[in-house]
């Protein structure tokens, strides 16, 4: 079977299209306890004055200022106002003892804080500095008016968001859904880590690796299946997938191998089976089933995990809401070859003085990736790069 | 009651003396699946070699390389080696057909890629291009050797970092403990969100807030309760607080009013209570009952949510094995004046031309906070700024 060839670029236009549909679905609401990092789904307006009532912004005194136009000047102390007390009217020269956040009673228009003040005793306090009207009052809605604009669309919430979230009474919020996410690894050559390793068995790292990369950019991971190169035994889990998630990833069986479980599968389904011009990651495959779609990664794990960064991580942050990937263009400290004719995704370091590739290019180094804190992206027609040369990298 | 006057920096060094021992709490163990974004708290060794078995890199044939002397060169074909397969030994003369992974056999040297041959029937294989020992083949160890280190002490865990720690087959990680962190917001005005407002009632902002701010760097929110400005209530959720958490946050009650619930209790309890030179957020507190540290910040939303910044965040990100909270050198876009002998911390924007104050400081603004994208931090002895002047930033 001869497979179509196609640039990334085509790839990545051809797989953002399939997973547009991620990006469709229906705002959910979550508790706001539940909603840091999530992304708002809608503008959200304040249902409330903030701050709701005209209250002091310090411990003291509330007074008519005019009453105040010799100093020092003493008043006779009508009671105490504390935080959550109801609302008195002050009487015409006369003072309030009042603390921060309590109301700022009818008649009042102004705080003496305590430090401007002496009190002999309960009944009277003598004000040793004047005020204008307003000095230490916050008004009602001084912060934010009832139906104004609290937060847009669009914002990933923070503390500070759910801050004043609490602060108008919300108690739910519209967000955008997390993409569901299913993932199925395959290869009768795994088993899971925990067992003993058999003869020719290697421990299956893409099915946790997808899933820790899906959680990280804002899916809900709804199953990790490890699947044999079997076709009932995948049809069966893939049903499942098509069941309960968004976007199936699968990795392995998509090579030019005899038992390419996923390609066998998938191909007499509707699905299509491409080599990328990339490397690591060339094979690759998408298909929609029952409306899901399913991006086939190969199953090399380096391989997995840069198809992952360059095809699925994009769509499912910007369904997530999420800022997009950081690609930054920084100098290399040392030169590099690359194959003609494929994008090449390089291991590297970012230290002060520029990025340093990794040497061995294996799809199988997984440690090395481990080690990796950039992806070098190479364009597919360069051959050759020098020492500060500036190479696009996309921070991991 | 006056209290102490301390600068910021005082009081840094206060509290990061006293919340120490959240960064030697002892290691703990998690699985691999829960592990994404903890930070390991030792090197982790590889258990086994990495590939575990010489394997091949291609789908193609394992042959001998100086069988291939005369090229074109048809090889028998002893059989097929998927991966996951056992390992047969190959005889001299001949080729095994290879799935990628499957173990190169003994005898053989090299793999050929299937697009190196053609195969009339699955008897024989005609070899189009000759090869050199070693290709194709991973060497088992190739990638990571037994023993070597394979994460070092300090990793914040991503896919990636999952991917290795999977791939040698580890199912529990050492990881930093979580700080365990006990919130109590205090204040009789406040009510939770979901209730109706009362009059001179307010929303408690600061649980939710706080708690977010907490889960953000690091911590898991144990408790969070909402405590009127009653000594006996207090005190009550405080021993619950101290049996459950390492770190006790509470807001409000520290101000100099005639209802400082938490000043009152704690004061007694040797709680050190001081003027901090800095706005918002400065009348701070701090104690130590029963081992555990107390944080005690100011009540206003605004006030309460600098004063983690400045005081716990650091501390918690320390603990959990985070970096360092980011701050940068920027450009204002316009002048500023700032209060001598207070170090001001300024909601404000960043863009491409620098960074912009918001007009208006007061500690109730919440969503000016909000809006906020960064925090401007304005030295104690400065007066005023203007535009173009580089100021200290905080990322929000």
């Amino acid at each position: 079977m001869t497979s179509a060839r196609r640039s990334v670029e085509e790839h990545e236009q051809h797989v953002a299209a399939l997973l547009e549909p991620l990006r469709a679905r229906s705002a959910s609401r979550v508790p706001l306890a539940h909603a840091l990092d999530r992304t708002l789904s809608e503008d959200v307006d304040s249902p409330i004055d903030l701050p709701p009532f005209r209250n002091s912004q310090m411990d003291g005194y509330a007074v008519r200022a005019r009453d105040l136009s010799s100093i020092p000047a003493d008043l006779p102390v009508q009671g105490v106002l504390a935080a959550g007390d109801t609302v008195a009217a002050l009487a015409p020269g006369r003072a309030l003892k009042i603390m921060t956040g309590a109301p700022v009673p009818e008649g009042a228009d102004a705080v003496v804080p305590v430090e401007d003040t002496r009190a002999a005793d309960a009944a009277t306090v003598t004000v040793e500095r004047s005020v204008t009207p307003g000095t230490y009052v916050r008004e009602a809605g001084s912060d934010v008016r009832k139906g104004d604009l609290l937060l847009p669309a669009g914002t990933v919430l923070a503390a500070r968001h759910i801050a004043v979230l609490a602060a108008v009474g919300l108690t739910w919020v519209p967000v955008r859904p997390r993409p569901r996410v299913a993932i199925i690894s395959t290869g009768s050559e795994l088993v899971t880590a925990g067992s003993e390793l058999g003869p020719g068995q290697i421990f299956n790292s893409n099915g946790p690796a997808l899933a820790a990369s899906a959680s990280a950019n804002g899916a809900d991971v709804v199953a990790i299946d490890h699947c044999h190169d079997d076709p009932d035994e995948f049809v069966k889990m893939l049903d499942h997938a098509l069941r309960v998630a968004d976007l199936v990833l699968t990795s392995g069986g998509v090579s030019k191998g005899d038992f390419e479980v996923v390609k066998d599968t998938l191909g007499p389904r509707g699905g299509e089976f491409v080599s990328v011009a990339m490397q690591p990651g060339g094979p690759q495959g998408t298909a929609v089933l029952e409306g899901v779609p399913i991006l086939t990664f190969p199953g090399n794990p380096v391989s997995a995990l840069v198809s992952f960064e360059v095809f699925a991580r994009p769509a499912l942050r910007a369904a997530a809401g999420y800022r997009p990937v950081v690609c930054e263009e920084l100098p290399l400290t040392t030169g590099l070859t690359s194959i003609p004719g494929r994008r090449q995704f390089l291991r590297g370091r970012l230290d002060d003085n520029g990025v340093t590739p990794f040497r061995g290019h294996g799809s199988h180094l997984v440690a090395g990736l481990a080690a990796a804190d950039v992806l070098l992206d190479i364009p597919a027609d360069t051959t050759s790069l020098e020492a500060g040369d500036l190479v696009k990298v996309r921070i991991l």
